[in-house]
């Protein structure tokens, strides 16, 4: 239960704040301070932050204080005027994609990227139908709202959602399959598709790591002339144990999207895509971003870039990423089925569905036991019934192991709980 | 001309970015530094900044810097944990508003605020209709754009534009007139107005300065149960010598959006409205933007806040405008026709489309003159026919008259190039 004095801040807080904003746990979190993989919150108390994403270097990561400083003391005006650090910055950026993948335009959010691929998708076709998965999250503008089931469980005419497959047997042909069913679905309803776009983490579909399917799927959208979306604001910038989700996949984007880890927590996200498409958009319609890449979120943006390059970032989140998901098997076992802990590199899941009759209260209930014992995480998928892991991706071995040991104990507490209820 | 350092940048420049990246000035300005309304750029040469209403309390403000600075040394998360900081802004920047304009909800940018108010609108009414000013601009994102003239010169049939009156007689019947003829031109194609939007400093439509018809046309609106939304990305924070420009034109808003100005260069955006609205929209609709409202972009909307209130500004910008719009017409003349220096507080347009032939080229030519005398300005307007002055709320008398002096300047040799050519 929340004490005197958040009783009092969560009062004065829903006289100003709507109720769109809701809190984390039974009782939110207070933060005091947070420095790399660490949270001070509830007067002095130490929290492992596994959930969250943004802060990929660490918190409070001290690179990125003294480089959005400097800008914040010389200059952060906007793209309109010639800055060679944003050309540098974007750069450094496009050397990690191939082409045909060679412009990017800045943005303030991942949000805010996801709108602008969907506009440079429909007025590069000419058409706005759009294929999603079937529980996809893309962002909070009104036509990314419109494609995120998530949200809006009931989307419009244009918008079909895919499927995911099921079994362990042809799972290729399946999705395949689905795929071709969303594009008649779509002509039968007026509309051909634009694009199919995906968060290469599935987060939101409750996180399946590698996958031998999603291309056939991509592929059958191609074929009928749709752009391909790749949605990395939540798997870019080696989350996956990969630079981008989609090469996890073996997908081949045409637009790639930018967000969370970006900038560290400073506001900046990032539309990567194709010269042609991206050079038509810019000269039939306007666009200007005032906050987007200005030279405060670039330095941070460089920092994050450079510190992944120098940490070897991909190889490390792989090789613990591995490490990690063998050991909650090992460990979780009897109470989670080893086939239920699924992810790629530092974005795992466990699915608690089958764990308890009701799998939703269950997770929720694991959650708040996992901040009782200083564990930082959250729920995803469909049924909220999947423990969401995704700490900052400078977390160690000792760290993780700790996060295993912690987990186990709480789902452990938690089904004793069931036992005695 | 660009030197041979500028265009070897401009070159990788355009090998990065898209065509959407355009730059200012036929030779654009490569900024090394900047500090309250003065820019230094192009090998040392210090420019006055009469354009850019984003750095509000001046650029390189060190206290921006500070509280910026502290709260990425401490901690940076997400309005999903409670955080004392995010609500006492909310409380500051609310007693700026009347009943019932009690609740704000953060976004990363204006364009971000303005998608947000138009949901809410159309959430809040079941209808899907807008009725926008002839030339608005008011954002990026595709619902935004949508109904943005300045972008898209053919609307789709939800948007109807009105035309603003023209005439010193009987300004107010003829607006309140041409929304009743919108609302109907909307009902002919099957919708209702969801939202009358306008932007208060009425900028992409020529800079109009305070107006006794706008309260008059939003009432028809109203009349047709419509919601009022006012759009202060660019009027807001005191630059109309008012906290916000709706107050000029004694408008009553339902819905009121925030940006550029907010954390005078750090993205932040909000949305200002009625309790029930935004409530209803919370219950109905997930929200949730992770960038929006994080303490480091608060700290620095707090700084502007404060800043703002002990400077007084509302009633210097109150003052100060009127001096310079008044030096302007005594010093234009015969060049300007009084009547064509129009604004309020620190936004002024000076409407140059009768000084000369093409007053299109006329007015770029005169940006680039001024430019070259070491004044940084921009156009705007349905011809970008307007001179666009919107310096740094920090501007000090003198410099307004250096200002107003260049300004005549650049003009009178413009115009004898005119006579020249």
């Amino acid at each position: 239960m929340p004490d005197r004095s958040q009783t009092d801040l969560l009062e004065r807080r829903r006289r100003v704040l709507p109720e769109s904003y809701r809190t984390f746990y039974d009782a939110p979190l207070d933060i005091e301070s947070a420095a790399g993989v660490w949270i001070t919150a509830d007067g002095g108390r130490r929290y492992l932050d596994a959930y969250n994403n943004v802060p990929v270097i660490g918190h409070s990561n001290p690179l990125v204080r003294e480089a959005v400083a400097a800008e914040l003391a010389r200059s952060n005006a906007h793209t309109r005027y010639l800055d060679a650090r944003v050309v540098e910055y974007a750069e450094g950026l496009l050397a990690h994609f191939a082409a045909p993948l060679d412009r990017v335009v800045f943005t303030c959010s991942g949000s805010e990227a996801n709108d602008l691929a969907l506009q440079v998708a429909r007025s590069g076709t000419g058409r706005h139908g759009v294929i999603v998965t079937a529980n996809a999250y893309h962002g909070t503008t009104a036509s990314i709202a419109e494609i995120s089931p998530s949200l809006r469980p009931d989307p419009p005419a244009f918008v079909e959602r895919v499927a995911l497959p099921t079994g362990p047997d042809n799972r290729a042909a399946q999705f395949a399959l689905e795929v071709e069913r969303a594009v008649a679905a779509l002509a039968d309803r007026g509309h051909a598709p634009a694009a199919f776009i995906v968060d290469t983490a599935l987060t939101s579909d409750g996180i399946l790591g590698s996958t031998d399917w999603l291309a056939r799927g991509a592929a059958v959208a191609r074929a009928h002339d749709a752009l391909i979306i790749a949605d990395e604001v939540q798997a870019g910038f080696c989350r996956l144990g990969r630079w981008w989700g989609y090469e996890l996949h073996r997908l081949e984007p045409d637009l790639v999207t930018l967000g969370k880890p970006m900038g560290n927590g400073l506001p900046i996200g990032g539309l990567v895509g194709r010269r042609d498409l991206l050079d038509e958009f810019g000269r039939t319609q306007r666009y200007f971003n005032t906050f987007a890449g200005t030279p405060a979120t670039i330095a941070a943006a460089n920092v994050v870039l450079h510190e992944l390059e120098r940490q070897d970032a991909a190889a490390r989140v792989e090789r613990l990423g591995e490490r990690f998901r063998s050991a909650l098997r090992d460990r979780l076992a009897p109470m989670v089925e080893p086939d239920r802990v699924s992810g790629a590199g530092l974005m795992t899941g466990i699915d608690l569905a089958a764990s308890a009759p009701d799998g939703t209260a269950f997770t929720a209930r694991t959650v708040n036991l996992l901040r009782e014992r200083g564990v930082l995480l959250s729920s995803t998928g469909a049924d909220a019934s999947t423990l969401k892991i995704r700490p900052p991706l400078v977390i160690g071995e000792d760290e993780l192991d700790l996060l295993v040991t912690t987990i186990a104990d709480a789902l452990r507490a938690a089904l004793a709980e069931r036992g005695e209820s």
